[in-house]
């Protein structure tokens, strides 16, 4: 008789799930690790691993309120700035316990209402800290949402392929169906509505009625920065056919050009006036794990609800009770991100250069990677407009193809493990995100440190075109 | 039309998930409180924003962990201990970027291995690292478990009733049913397998499958502390009956009685021998949010896994992967829990003394409230052998019951709404956690400063002997 845990017996919907980011080439890089091997990580969006040094002055709030005992300490003085003293006091004054008290499910309703004037002060609209909920990272915050609309099967997602796939694995965990839209990669990853209605309609005719819309902006893994003309289009899309839009910002900060600086979905809604600024039913996503803080192990996220019923929010406040409270050190982080040091503080100018030279440093590596993609046979790679990613084109000779079926591999799985066998690069093979029928590509992070970008690429290159050389019979190539 | 997150079309089994810890009296407590009304919030074992202190030596080495700058500072030495200054070094190198930087998602391989050193040190066999899963605090683990095992309303889940809400609102998301077992009062709180056998036999002629059972060791909301006696004929019937056992074992360290030490029901199933050590399979959840550290809002917690097969641990690992990472800040204190100061160490006598206070003083408030209920009109309480909490019977006269009816209250909401208006005092009623059928209770912890004990026993007396006056007829009083 099979027990609960037995492999044949667990629920179908945790078998189904598919994660990639954390799949077979990141099982393997993590065995070659072991056996001695150097490894570059670039298979997750995780600036610190890669040497990326945390801002100081939050830091230094942080251990404050982890260390409360020292703000009565005379030497308090000699290792920390009075602007971090200070801030320290007035986060713990937020508390009713400090870091060790479980707060209020939703998160600290002092940080909630720092979000909300944050968001206002973004956007040129006031916001309501009650419909913002602090979430381990953004991530639980997403599958928080789906698991309130997903019912059962029939309920679709619209998701961008390439996605990054917390999306696809968190539908299928919680048995929706994932209803894809194609970004355009002639178009720079550019938001064609004209695949979404296609979309719609496709799922429609299979019995899927769309429930709700992901956007990932800036992309990721595509690195696009969405128009206001087509955030507008999209928004109208989601009008008319229904659907909540869940809007993944979190690279908000993370911008490499200057034409289209990041736009909010709920700025451009309430732009659009009644009545579809009090209509359209929005959920928007933001964390620290990403922008110039890159505080990825921290875990702090948070959502905003625009338009959603107030018995609704009531019932995501519920669910988030179960698991009783967001951790408090994440919660301090997304405050201090949303209220950081102002001109003529102490600690004002050191933060602001360190963050700038973070931005500053991965627009240089975007344009470093991009380049280095381009010079390679059979590669081609749009620009990184904003995120962490480039995400080429590779373009695989049937030989190669051939060679990777004999071996039951995807081509991009094989390509991808015979790049990190021989250079120790970790990417994510394309086919992790979606990718249109018979084109491939891999995911990498722009993360690694500036100065060994020269030679990864290099490295790269060498690889790819041996690969090339031995795979090319001039027969041609997979291509879009 | 309706949208996704319109309340009548959300997902029905968010809808029907029931979290009283954090229900109709917490949020009247909250009200009240705004309004200006001071409020004693017992309702969740939340030790430090009652005022327990944190302990200094883990607090020194997370802050240490946040600052890593000040590791090279030369004042370091005049606000931090050496041990501390040399434990964030052991903790930093277990990481690859620090605290910012997510983890493998099953948490840092160097942490995992301090766990499964304390699990072989408490238990006398070695455990497996690979095998044990941090997360951002035991609930998640719970909530990832259940999530696996359950496939739909034929698989149960056998739950002791009372319980904590946790597992029914787990259940109820994941759409399982819940299948109570009942603890006995008369015997304080104690198991009897006989109840078990007739809950087992009870679902089945229902169409329920029963597929795993939940134990909660010592208890919550009950406080009892399970028999070697007891867990070996549990143990047997997880065997018979295939079940897995999910063993709550967070209150470990929170023990107030010395016949019965605490014992983990892993090392009780191997100390069983073969075959029954080879083939029940066993889930084990522990936490930094309990024990004397309390450190509830840090999200630090982690489940062992025993005679689980290694493609389910593989499924296991792929869900937690989308979410990326548990906390890493939350990880630390784990390993800091499991791998304390030792003799010798500059923190030992401190960190011991600090630890032994909160145990000693939990002790003797278990005992201020046990008395401090038995002295009431129509109030019966079991002692607190371990874990946080008191859980009087109030003995509710039928025209309490009655007035409550006409309220359309059920009678202990009723009950502890009018304790709360009258004293401030804020508990969870028993339904929130199961009881018998006409039998009333309410939970409270005994976590309020222990110099507070005696006037909020007092207060409570006079509202209870009040209360009991006004509704009392002399005719006869709910009773088991
Ligand atoms: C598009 C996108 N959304 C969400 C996340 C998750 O972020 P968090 O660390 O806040 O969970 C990521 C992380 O890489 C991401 O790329
Ligand atoms: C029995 C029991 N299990 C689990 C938990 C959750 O603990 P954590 O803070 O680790 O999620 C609690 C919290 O009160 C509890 O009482």
């Amino acid at each position: 008789m099979s027990k609960g845990l037995d492999h044949e017996t667990l629920n179908e919907n945790v078998k189904k799930v598919q994660y990639a980011v954390r799949g077979e080439l990141y099982l393997r890089a993590s065995e070659l690790q072991k056996e001695g091997k150097k490894i570059i990580f670039t298979n997750v969006g995780n600036p610190h691993a890669l040497g990326q040094k945390p801002l100081t002055f939050p830091r230094q709030v942080v251990a404050l309120c982890q260390a409360p005992f020292l703000l009565d300490d005379p030497n308090v003085g000699l290792v920390f700035p009075a602007d971090a003293i200070a801030r320290a006091k007035h986060y713990l004054s937020l508390t009713s316990g400090g870091l060790g008290a479980y707060s209020d499910s939703r998160g600290l309703p002092g940080v909630r209402k720092e979000i909300a004037e944050f968001i206002e002060r973004r956007d040129g609209y006031p916001s309501d800290p009650e419909l913002i909920f602090l979430t381990d990272g953004a991530s639980k915050g997403v599958m928080q949402i789906l698991n309130s609309i997903i019912r059962g099967s029939r309920d679709g997602i619209l998701v961008p392929v390439p996605q990054y796939p917390l999306y696809s694995a968190a539908i299928s965990l919680y048995g929706g169906s994932l209803v894809p839209y194609y970004l355009e990669e002639t178009a720079n990853w550019g938001l064609d509505v004209k695949n979404l209605r296609q979309s719609v309609s496709q799922a429609r005719s299979n019995g899927i009625t769309p429930r709700a819309m992901v956007i990932i902006n800036p992309g990721n893994p595509t690195g696009q920065c969405l128009s206001e003309a087509n955030l507008k289009e999209l928004l109208q899309f989601c009008y008319q056919e229904n659907l909540v839009l869940m809007a993944d910002e979190v690279y908000q900060q993370n911008i490499y050009q200057d034409e289209r600086p990041f736009l909010s979905a709920r700025k451009v809604l309430l732009d659009m006036g009644f009545p579809m600024s009090k209509e359209v039913q929005l959920v928007s996503f933001h964390t620290v794990s990403k922008g110039y803080w890159g505080e990825c192990g921290q875990r702090g996220g948070y959502f905003e609800m625009t338009n959603i019923p107030p018995q609704t929010v009531d019932e995501i406040y519920k669910v988030a009770s179960i698991s009783l409270s967001p951790n408090v050190p994440g919660q301090i982080f997304l405050g201090l991100m949303v209220n950081p040091p102002k001109p003529g503080d102490i600690s004002y100018l050191k933060f602001v250069q360190e963050g700038k030279a973070v931005l500053e440093s991965l627009r240089r590596r975007a344009h470093i990677m991009t380049n280095g993609f381009n010079s390679c046979r059979n590669v081609v790679c749009n620009f990184t407009e904003g995120a962490m990613y480039s995400f080429p084109q590779i373009r695989l000779p049937p030989k190669a193809i051939e060679a990777a079926k004999k071996l039951g591999k995807v081509p991009d799985v094989f390509y991808c493990l015979k790049l990190l066998e021989a250079t120790g690069i970790s990417t994510v093979p394309g086919s992790g995100f979606g990718q249109k029928e018979g084109v491939f590509h891999l995911r990498t992070t722009i993360l690694p440190a500036e100065e060994d970008m020269p030679a990864i690429m290099e490295s790269f290159k060498k690889f790819n075109d041996e690969f090339m050389e031995q795979y090319e019979d001039y027969g041609g190539y997979s291509r879009m």
